[in-house]
């Protein structure tokens, strides 16, 4: 009663091009690139008209073992990737010493214009132009996408695995617990909560004396012993000469060491569910009886919130870190509180990084799955691109570009627009990971550069999109391009080809499709390319992986749009604004200035990159604005430090950090279909 | 760097006895069960005195791939386990198809006197009797334990691996995240915790007609559709003829079907974690301002608690559960609330049944692991035994029993004492899966039963025990030994066959463990039997083997302490206290008398087994009463009914749900050591 039959290797066809060779060898060009097979497993969908739901399609193919997959297309043996089950699996990291020297294949981003409620099909297409390279092209790809938070799945959105005939699967492994990689961050993330309560509890009802013969308690003749992960706090208060020997400490070392002085106030810790729980948005803890402290005569309750646990800096670390020394380093620096001295406690203040660092190790792999037909794909780390930095793994991308090998190619997406994953692929994870991006392709479509003309009626969620929509128009498409203007520029800038996407959908008149093509070819595109991936897989995306493949032949010059170390941080915040957003200026909070100040008083923390934290739906900072506002002034509310993921986050209004659950969320749909033999799931979208 | 090096299966030595041939055919019952070779992966430890930390015993062993241990053993195939990593997997349940038809194999439980803090070695001891039976006696053998809560491990207590030689590992498999089923749990009990908070706020902010309009909403031609999820809930209001058109409903109908009408007063479902976080013990939630009914004028707020996550109901439920189908049904009784006219509200009602049944689906198949001697082991399900019925699995139980043949032994593990986990295994889980054990295991230790003299000094944390404890003192052990008859007395009194094991320690005299085998066969034990597998694995604890197996030859008579259908609740309650407690009558609070008499009246509910939650210290209600106390009264304070997992609750005091963390937890020890390499985990115990 497994839920899913174990499929033999045989099940799967060996590389099954549908172009004819004439066809791929119609242009010097192709011939030279798609010499070798790009993957044994790959096996072009059977589309069917019209499109069946997403799971009925992904449930209509049969996977290939996963292993199989990667040994095909990489060359990778048994022992590279450990199964967590058939279809998913994570790459064993060992493999990194075997693949450090060798070159680096085509880095692909892949982001869009402003989403819309009608659906721009983003990570279909990076799924899509992936099947198009590895199954028609005959190139080594790699997919690399975000694991989804599973609040989304069954609240509102649904899963994330692409959609129609480009998808990465089986549904139910991506969309659901995968290999628990968001899990662990629950577990670490809340264990640092947990840490911090107790300890403030502890600290306001024990004596320093009683908690220093608790954390170095003296054996029968008086001798004391630092645990190892007490020395970070030690060299912080420059007691690293006396770790051999805690005797040597003299009773005001004592208080110090034992005494962090948490300001309850400024935890800005909280907790986090991978759930859509709004009931948790603001919460108080501490109310029973085990919380009063006698000593003070208290019940040392506090305020705090939930966030969704992809918004957790651990998540951003996981994408960040590039390997597990650099992952133990990261989550060390945390900050979750400061003293009532002003100064920032970090994890290595509980001697608890080891710790978070252990819960992590299992997560820091990336998984291994595979699209639709049949070509390799990482899912890795999930932060959302409106709160965090909304792009995939670094380690992924790292590990993926030697996989591919020089000529091949790795697709990766960023969250949202161009202004929101796209501008932090460049200059936070680009910044960390030192890699540099080829080409980034905009993915776009008719009907939503429609809404972005800000002339087309507004969607309403549960009704069908107005006749605007659905007949052509090309006066509100032509309008609605500037939004798609202003990203092809935001890319330009940053010195990396940029090839639109514009996915096709039914309404779509061939005249509009043309409109779109023309408008973003003068305006700084390298390509646009109408794609049909949802409709048949690969093969409808040929034409937009030729346009990437050949855009990654031509100059490129990746630079960061500002100098992270030597711009002072308002300067940052100015620069992303008026070159990416189009706005005029910047104004600030109160509560922003103050911990502007306090950070650009901090060299460790001036130095960082920004993260900016605003609404995906605009350019600006008002979700009203679609199209591509221009002048406005922007409004920090308030600004924070992720010092362990590296980034300080500007805040640009009321982003929340935790979803609801709508009246009839999508739990209703999900459940198994026992008259299915296995039993299989049904109702993921 | 992967964390641990992938092991050939050529490192594991074919089964290699260190007992010799003339010793294992010495009597003629030993020739006749020894004639197969046990386990083609054992491999005998080689101690080491004194025995280095639990972390260090395990890192010293090579692990087997732990599908070679499963075929070695069992003879499974490549697709009958699937591997999560090389030492952890799942078995398929395929396989039950194959299996289900077999003969059972010997059922031993295995549990101990009341704990004390100075340790019996229970969980050790399991495993310590399967590496003798499998490594050592050539037997066809299975542990099945508990998965640990991570709470304990990063808190107080540690792992529960076992001790010493006698572990199942690597640690940090076991320790850690395992296979996900824990955060399956936390994650499916949070969804249900979201929904119906969530719920409530909507009922108590829209009209039931908006939220017909969301549930059931109209397509263009006015046609509506119920989801299947929406069936129980029409079934219970009688309108399952109704279920093929919405439009049927009378508005009356309709306002009953979309208004659970929600008592907020008598939610129970808690929201849970799997951290020892004290400060969510008590907690308010909804303070945002999105929790603000217009429609009342009033923040929509709730005072209410979190429990670790091995309290949730799902726990038991997973626990005892025998199939997919079976979890299901289980899911969707568990009471959440009761509406305000007093009916109980369950996850069916918010068709959320089928989302829960998809979240721990993978969580079902039981976990494949191996003891340090290479025998094979199942994990699988925690709940504790003082709040919840403490036994592993029935599903590992199930296929475990098929699994090792006819001549085999399974060894499963019951929580704390024989009145704790031991009263549950009887006559929940076995009442649950039809099985009848054969043996019982009582393990206690010299030490253990000098503090249940009650005229030992008391045990002080970070102190080392009197002087009474490591010197010879008959007196002591003879009066603890009371102890000790109360669970021999209620093992027998359940038809089993009970076999002490005394748990050898370096300050025990020869002539304290003969007393105490004395002792215990003069009052029932068909054996009792020293044991050292903790400094000696397996080759310790022969003698306990063999007298265990013996024990599976003698009659067996198992039967249920009460008559879960027919008595009355009162009486179920008063048979475990006076048969198995040893006490005199039972009290109820005025609380517990108003659950019981809702209880008593509804006939799903009285036909239910118990589930006591109190201390596991005493075989009374109150924790200081060591020994075996008699006469007392217990206290019931509170009942409820788990309708899911499918037993009452009877609470007879303040147990928490939440343990704390202390001030110097687990976690300051537990780091990655980067001077090894691979780098391992270091500090886990």
């Amino acid at each position: 009663m497994w839920y899913r039959p174990l499929v033999a290797v045989a099940a799967a066809a060996p590389f099954a091009p549908v172009l004819s060779k004439r066809e791929l060898k119609c242009d010097g060009f192709w011939s030279k690139k798609s010499s070798g097979a790009g993957c044994p497993t790959a096996k072009p969908v059977k589309p069917v008209s019209p499109v069946p739901s997403d799971i009925d399609v992904a449930q209509s193919v049969t996977p290939v073992l996963v292993k199989e997959v990667f040994a095909g297309a990489f060359g990778l043996k048994d022992q590279d990737i450990l199964s967590y089950g058939p279809y998913k699996g994570k790459i064993n990291l060992d493999l990194w010493e075997k693949l450090k020297g060798k070159p680096n294949g085509h880095y692909v981003v892949v982001c869009g214009i402003n989403p819309t409620p009608l659906g721009e099909g983003k990570s279909t297409t990076t799924v899509g132009v992936s099947q198009a390279l590895g199954a028609f092209l005959g190139q080594k790809v790699l997919t690399n996408i975000r694991q989804p938070s599973m609040g989304p799945t069954f609240g509102i959105k649904g899963g994330a695995a692409g959609g129609g005939y480009a998808q990465c699967f089986p549904m139910e492994d991506f969309n659901l617990h995968m290999t628990g990689d968001i899990h662990a961050i629950t577990a670490a993330h809340n264990l640092f909560a947990a840490a911090i309560d107790t300890r403030y509890y502890h600290e306001n009802s024990s004596s320093a004396k009683f908690i220093w013969s608790r954390l170095c308690p003296a054996d029968k003749s008086g001798k004391r012993q630092f645990e190892p992960s007490m020395y970070a706090r030690l060299e912080k208060l420059g007691l690293s000469h006396k770790k051999h020997d805690p005797n040597l400490l003299t009773e005001e070392e004592i208080e110090k060491f034992c005494v962090l002085d948490i300001d309850p106030n400024t935890i800005t810790w909280k907790r986090v569910t991978d759930c859509n729980d709004k009931y948790l948005r603001k919460v108080e803890v501490g109310l029973s009886g085990s919380e009063f402290s006698k000593k003070k005569n208290e019940q040392l309750k506090r305020t705090t919130s939930y966030g969704i646990t992809v918004s957790s800096e651990i998540m951003a670390i996981l994408a960040l870190a590039t390997d597990l020394k650099d992952l133990r380093a990261r989550l060390g620096k945390m900050i979750c509180c400061y003293s009532r001295k002003g100064e920032p406690i970090t994890a290595d203040d509980f001697g608890i990084t080891g710790a978070l660092a252990v819960l992590m190790m299992e997560a820091l792999p990336p998984n291994t799955m595979q699209t639709l037909e049949g070509t390799p794909a990482l899912v890795h780390a999930g932060p959302f691109a409106n709160i965090a930095h909304g792009n995939s793994s670094i380690i992924s991308d790292l590990i993926g570009l030697k996989l591919v090998g020089k000529d091949g190619y790795v697709l990766t997406e960023a969250g949202f627009g161009s202004d929101m994953g796209g501008e932090k692929f460049f200059n936070i994870k680009c910044y960390y990971s030192g890699l540099k991006p080829d080409c980034a392709v905009i993915v776009c479509s008719v009907r939503a550069l429609k809404l972005h003309s800000c002339e087309a009626p507004k969607i309403v969620a549960g009704q069908a999109p107005a006749k605007e929509y659905r007949e052509e128009n090309l006066d509100l498409v032509e309008k609605g391009c500037a939004n798609l203007i202003a990203h092809i520029q935001n890319v330009r800038k940053h010195g990396v080809q940029a090839v639109v996407a514009i996915n096709r959908f039914s309404t779509d008149s061939e005249a509009e499709l043309a409109l779109v093509k023309k408008i973003a070819e003068e305006n700084g595109a390298f390509a646009a390319v109408v794609a049909e991936h949802h409709a048949k897989g690969g093969a409808g995306a040929v034409d937009l992986g030729r346009a990437v493949m050949k855009a990654c032949e031509a100059p490129s010059n990746f630079k960061f749009l500002y100098d992270a170390k030597k711009d002072a941080i308002k300067t940052k915040i100015l620069k992303v604004v008026q070159e990416v957003y189009g706005g005029a200026d910047v104004k600030y909070s109160e509560k922003a200035e103050a911990a502007l100040a306090r950070y650009e008083a901090d060299p460790a923390i001036s130095c960082l990159p920004i993260c900016m934290s605003k609404t995906q739906y605009s350019l600006s900072d008002d979700p009203k604005k679609l199209g591509a506002p221009k002048g406005f002034t922007i409004t920090v509310q308030d600004m924070y430090v992720s010092a362990g993921a590296g980034f300080i986050v500007v805040s640009l209004g009321d982003i929340t950090f935790m979803p609801g659950l709508p009246i009839k969320p999508a739990y209703y749909k999900i459940d198994l279909d026992f008259n299915h033999t296995p039993p299989r799931v049904v109702g993921l979208s």
